[in-house]
């Protein structure tokens, strides 16, 4: 950040956003003595409570932006739910936002970041992007034509954590969907799953690139429930910020299923379990001072995700429980309780894969996230 | 705390002070998930920009601290410049204030702590307290008969961080020195160090007690510049929340010197070197939930304090410098910087003592602290 800049904004970072990832960037940001405002849609999102000063107002609304833009030395995302055109229109007047409009577009737009990583021979699942109109269902019939049902369908733009994802069995249900799904969409072909991994970057505006060992998830129906370190896979990619990319490992082979261009959930175990967290590594890279190293900490580090149980209680309530475990780091975002809502996570680290695990789920169990069908539960730990 | 007062109150917690250690609870906070107020002596204290509320105001005034008392769940100490009476006024009116005024009478009042712990027969300083008038002066030459200056003199109540602490080496300069002071005073003899340590303890409401290891301090004129992980003792004392304890190693035998009731300068390291950090366990300690484990994480950690220079540069102008440091956590307070002012601190962990050492200082040093006189910095950093 040109050192001019810092002395006439009010705030060093903005975050676009004020959902937890913001919340955890500004836990990191204060004992860096970074001062950050965030963009909120509402003034109790997770991360008002610790921002510096609370901007209410929408990314789609060009004022609403400025403001935030005009506030702050840089502007930085904590979702990529934004307009690009206003993106650019604030970056020609001068306004600093990282990553640009050019990287956010791979996480705003599925088809461009399918596309563009198919011509650059990066691995993809076979796929192909459908316009909306009266070719639609003929064209994914095609498509099934070469890979066969079943197929997954994705809205190119506005999903997240599972939802715009729809599994396709047949052309009936094809034709269905497509009349839901207002724009293009992304067909591809369902690949059989081996292993879901991520792989976590952050790299500053001077270039500098670290990179965090790749771990392994366990999602259902899209949504992350659980992060295991070590995983299997090293990577880089270029842009400002963390950008995590999430990697199917198919058959022998590695694809790329989707990418953040921010902190991601496959990255909340560098809290504690890495030298440096992606919040602080996100902040430094986006105000350009030097990464700090990302060397794991730890030999196993197992992260779970908390989510609202079917009674809607609040997991505050149950922090007790959950502290009571040995080494369980409790993470709430300060959301309201609702069932299936992401309402924090728990980190445990330690030296046995099997043991860190356990703690785990013990304690996220404990905040009252439901036992997740389709994932096996550590020896010991009770439904 | 009681589950019912949960519901009715706007916070969890709430501290008295918007200081560092208000900031740093505050970052712990945010990670469990604990809602926060504070109540500052200005709206740009340290804490206000991670406190969920601020309330402008001051201890002494009663209505003040009510209104901090009526918001939270419970209420504790940034510091401890505070009035006992009210304290305990808003205890007897049901208010959850911890710890409790018993508690930090020791920290409040030296007097009464040194007596306290001499007839508990806890090895202090040989000491006298000294009420103010006319015959002070002659006290304390007739104290002087039997340890021989020079003295130290302390003011029983107000003083911190080396100020209200003077060394006395004559009878004159006791007279001018008791014209100053107020009130009563400790003088107690000068002991010969061979090392000053600090020992950190949290015990929650129901009584579990948790200690980190040991450390041993670096301190100039009676403030703290360095922390070394590991010192040479363990310790306990009843309490609720984290109270530090001060300790001369002179001439083989431990002698108390000071206690802090909150959080404490010597107990920074316990964030990234420990696995619960001071901060999180006071959190824990005051809502009665289970203790995190105090083990250490790492075989070295050292701790720096990052003091402002002669310029009056802003340290966050050079944070960039001091995150080229290898593994270096650069926690700036968000403070205005002033010569000799502490604005932030840098925590090194590693396996080699003389290594971690170096780095923090190295850090310290990048972000403008003035190079003390009476320390010896590691080989190869340069003043």
């Amino acid at each position: 950040m040109p050192a001019g800049r810092l002395v006439t904004t009010a705030h060093d970072v903005g975050f676009v956003g004020a959902g937890q990832l913001a919340r955890m960037a500004g836990e990191a940001a204060s004992a860096l003595g970074v001062s950050m405002a965030v963009l909120a849609a509402n003034p109790d999102d997770a991360a008002c409570s610790v921002a510096g000063e609370v901007l209410v107002g929408s990314p789609f609304v060009e004022p609403d932006l400025r403001a935030l833009v005009e506030r702050c030395g840089v502007v930085t995302f904590d979702h990529e739910q934004v307009d690009l055109q206003i993106v650019d229109t604030l970056a020609a007047e001068g306004g600093v936002l990282l990553p640009g409009s050019a990287t956010l577009e791979f996480a705003v737009d599925k088809a461009h970041m399918r596309t563009k990583f198919d011509a650059a021979g990066i691995p993809v699942p076979r796929f192909v992007v459908v316009e909306p109109g009266d070719g639609a269902t003929k064209a994914v019939a095609h498509f099934a034509g070469v890979c066969g049902w079943p197929l997954v369908l994705k809205a190119a733009r506005g999903g997240y954590d599972g939802k715009g994802v729809w599994p396709l069995t047949d052309r009936d249900e094809a034709e269905a969907v497509l009349a839901r799904v207002g724009g293009p969409v992304v067909v591809e072909e369902m690949v059989p799953l081996d292993a879901e991994l991520a792989v976590l970057v952050a790299r500053r505006t001077s270039g500098d690139v670290v990179d965090w060992p790749a771990v392994e998830t366990a999602q259902i129906g899209g949504v992350c429930r659980e992060v295991l370190v070590p995983g299997r896979l090293p990577g880089h990619v270029g842009l400002v910020g963390v950008m995590a990319v999430e990697l199917f490992w198919s058959e022998g082979r590695l694809l790329v299923n989707e990418v953040a261009t921010r902190p991601h959930n496959s990255g909340h175990w560098t809290i504690e379990g890495a030298v440096t967290s992606q919040f602080e590594n996100h902040l430094r890279a986006v105000l350009d001072v030097p990464l700090g190293s990302a060397a794991p900490q730890h030999n196993a580090v197992a992260s779970v995700n908390v989510f609202g149980g079917v009674d809607g209680a609040d997991p505050s309530r149950l922090r007790g429980r959950a502290l009571a475990v040995d080494g369980a780091h409790v993470h709430l975002y300060g959301k309201g309780a609702r069932p299936e809502r992401k309402l924090g996570h728990v980190t445990v680290c330690g030296d046995d894969p099997g043991d860190v695990r356990a703690r785990a789920w013990s304690a996220a169990l404990a905040l009252g996230t439901p036992a997740p069908e389709g994932i096996e539960l550590p020896a010991g730990v009770a439904r």
